[in-house]
């Protein structure tokens, strides 16, 4: 790590490097770069040599790399954030965790699950502890607020969980399987999270199809049963249009716990009143980045423990997407969920 | 009917008695003595002999009937509200339709199938619209707006529907079925008729089990298929505890259209902001059952149509109770929902 | 009263002449009409001709009268409900209580105080309790919720009100005088019948003045003291265009207590969280009118204590409108209170 | 300014002391410590020596000053957060600006006029720019929002403002005079800045006294005219007790806007339905504080032009306060407010 002898003070420094500079990656790295002290971005890359360039400009102190891989061998580098598209998540994070290189990947681990079984090995086997999976809920201050509430009794024994998952519209390339590996896994990472059991079987159905993107199966339905015997619904809604949308509901037996939309601002106008949605997910969960990425800095250099997803929670996230996907292939029937074991699947 | 002519004035009232004087068949009895005119009622019955003496003596013209279907015989009943327990619609609703008398039978029209098939053969046979259901519903403010703003487009094509139906506790004698037939069966209408498409398939889910009541599965969660491809969740739960509280939310391709829990009034007390539950329906749905006894006297005395549920609506409500209750005791699958067609079933 | 021999049941049924059939008192007559079981609407008055036979053919037992004192001597009416313009108030409720006919008159009692004065002094010399004054808001739910709960001591003793008063547009002949005494006198009763304290001096502030009509001064904001210290702020904004919205919220020294704006559908579009404002007070203070009419019904009727506002009320709500018209004219002072007693003014 | 050589990243670091390790104090050491890169905490001073060796010990690189004036002249400190009490802010304001080191007060920039138009006069002559001043709802991303929505025309001309500024308790010694001072002295800026206008005229009602604190007039009623013709209500309540809850609602010609209170977690129990209020203005005003504080590390390091209040700002805001004051005194009637010329009052 560079260090700065400043007077008295000793502040370290940690040096990162940021894998894809679409739109999450840039955010990291900004979020980085301005609000989480302590740590520098030194060093991006991305295959659009153009965006890259812009965003290393925006950056107080980062050069571009000529390539991912390079990045990671790069002695300015002390740890890696991998925000590059799903497919090459598995590679790097492993070419980052043999380097010894701790590295923040956002989610998730890998679009299969042997690929994710594969990560999850070479953590285990090279370098315990060192990858971080960007399950960022975890640190929104809704869903904390949520799980201490469940936690302490707010609405007694957790019976039901509703969760939404919507957006404006789908990237490119956008497939039904897609749908559960990018952006149902969040809620494959939060419900066993919240409820402290994990997913044991999942049902996959499908909603009448929104005629917005040919091909896609959008929005989804799926059904989680979790080894308390709670049931979990998820709608997943990529082109829902209105705006981004994230709300998670638990029903217990004395109550409801349930996240809310925040907006800022309401406007009485026309005949209505009316509040804004965000159009993508940064406003929702600026906080929760933030505060993700102030855990993984601080796990990083002081080796405090952080509420940060591991290998094997990415690796559990992948096994109820498989899963899933099981279930929608064949047509919608209740599909148990199954881990691979250390060793196995190699 | 009763006539009083009032100097010009010809006013015609319509003689009502009231089957069941329990919470339900007391609403509707006191409001169409205070807030239908045209209506008296004229006579109550119940098995219960303190109980309708007391609601007797509430209302302003009634009497008490010493027996349901003597009441129904009575020559100073011209129409009847039937309003006991659900065991006993079909038998009632059939005596008063052979008797010509115009019935409004609280749903369900029976809880089973093969006696709710019954009661509509009778009357197509015997009384064709002499019987009304009441699917409150249907004249609900907030249902009435939905089902406006979705024909006109609010949300575009709807694509999911999810239902939540959470009362404080079960009555007595609750048992897994009858939250279908009693409870859940609202949705079966419901849904259906806010679409504009029936029911076509159905699959029972259940949820980590309450331990408020032994034996009963409570929550449940249903999901229905309508004709339209339209996948509805619904959730019944019976002893949500917390409070009365029923919502629908539509989500269509443009956007989507949900009713809201109405509280006149917010508290700031204690560290947070507040408001109140109804402990039944009866708030909730006061407007409801209001303008449901005005629409029916009309009919009754004017003829004029109304979006009252016809005993065609209940069968068909009755048929999808009956396919929940048999993936129900299948664990889970997707059943057809079949539709006994005239002259079938006897 | 018109009386109805129905086998044993006795149904009294009180005949209502309603004068004027504005937007105002067509609600009034369809409602009796309608919602209110034992009152018959039998005749209807209004300067103009056509829109009052339109009303009559809406009804089910009224013809019209010619002219507004006609109705009140005929014999076929046994109590009146005043709904004409402000300025025919006092003369018309005067002659009704002369004839010894009950009346409710729509607030506020006259426009000016000398006025209110003589009909407070006729009812008090010629028919103490016959003349009724349509404060409605002591019958809103909300209001009455909030009354109910700052009786509790839900907030703890009260502090300050802030009550909000908004229409989507002044009708034709607003001035800034008329706000005061026909829209904001509600305020003058609701704050006084919530406290159980009189106002005892006013001050009246001009903000930046709305474009939307010449010469009206919109809004205006009010101060007013009660006998028990709490300052209260009134916003009238009779053109705020969006829609129809008024609000109170009481603050003590616990906490606060407000009442909602209702909407009962959200909807969910083009980046937008919304829901609907009324165009106007129909729809915001229906209960309120129903709950109304059947209290006055069954007063009249049976002689059952009601919490209507009564001649005294209007006149100690007219004398608060002096005072904030006299502080206007002086720019903007405090004024006292002063209520005529009996005997004074005439 | 401390440099970092971290191989071609060159990094400035900005080396802060912080005055003052209150509630107010601490928040902002911690900020700066932890979400403000480019920004080291070097020194902290307190008069409470516990307090102050407690807050150093959580950040990377402090160490305790023993006086606030030794800590300006420290060589290690670039640049001062004042966040003493109310009474100190003057006279290390202007040693702060004496010694040439760019420095953020907390508001009030002085608790009397006199005070303030010293500081004001100093930085004019000694250090134009050097003093920004702690008026953070000028970066809450609500009142953003409500000022871009409103120079936008989203509700039309405005014409009138409410604002809420409700605290849980008043800290021990405060009164009458350090409410407004130190309290609503914020809407004294927030809304000439939301308008575009400066408040040119004061009025100050007392509403009936809460009995929470002996003493002190508390709620407080303050109407504000500005230039435009704008009239704003002001009610601030020390000893509201149920949360920290500060609003600001615009009326326009076409609607209304208002920020909203923003709680993450709904909790549907017991007949209720809840949301919590922050304790205190940490969590309300999280996002602005740390916004402010990444504006003035940008500007004292890069001269990036910032919405930061300026020192002229807080004698504008201290010149409403001081006419506030007299109103008080004077038992409420209008009151002109003077703001000092420069080379005035000395």
């Amino acid at each position: 790590m560079g260090c700065v002898n400043d007077g008295e003070a000793v502040v370290s420094t940690l040096r990162v490097g940021v894998i894809g500079t679409g739109v999450m990656g840039t955010d990291h790295a900004v979020i980085l770069d301005r609000f989480v002290s302590g740590a520098v971005v030194t060093r991006v890359s991305d295959v659009d040599g153009d965006r890259v360039a812009a965003v290393a400009a925006r950056l107080s102190g980062a050069t571009v790399s000529p390539e991912a891989f390079a990045l990671i061998a790069d002695p300015e580098v002390d740890a890696v954030v991998i925000a590059s598209s799903d497919a090459t998540h598995a590679g790097l994070a492993i070419a980052a965790v043999r380097a010894g290189k701790p590295v923040l990947c956002e989610k998730p681990l890998a679009p299969t699950l042997a690929e994710a079984a594969d990560v999850a090995r070479t953590v285990e086997r090279d370098g315990p502890g060192l990858l971080s999976l960007g399950f960022m809920r975890r640190f929104d201050p809704a869903h904390v607020e949520l799980k201490t509430a469940l936690a302490a009794g707010a609405c007694g024994a957790p019976l039901l969980v509703h969760c939404i998952s919507r957006g404006v519209s789908s990237g490119p390339g956008a497939t039904s399987e897609s749908s559960i590996t990018g952006s149902a896994v969040h809620e494959f990472d939060t419900v066993p999270w919240l409820l402290g059991a994990p997913v044991v079987e999942v049902s996959w159905h499908a909603p009448r199809r929104s005629g917005e993107v040919d091909g896609l199966q959008d929005p989804q339905l799926i059904l989680l049963r979790t080894a308390d015997g709670v049931l979990s619904t998820v709608e997943v809604f990529l082109n829902a249009r209105y705006g981004y949308d994230v709300r998670c509901e638990v029903v217990g037996e004395r109550g409801v716990l349930g996240t809310t939309s925040q907006a800022p601002v309401i406007r009485d106008a026309a005949g209505t009143r009316s509040s804004g949605y965000p159009a993508d997910w940064r406003p929702r969960f600026a906080d929760a980045y933030r505060l993700e990425l102030r855990a993984w800095v601080d796990a990083v250099t002081t080796g405090v423990p952080t509420p940060l997803a591991t290998s094997r929670d990415g690796l559990v996230a992948a096994a109820v997407s498989d899963a899933v996907i099981t279930s929608m292939m064949a047509g919608g029937g209740w599909i148990a969920v199954a881990v691979p074991t250390e060793g196995e699947g190699g």
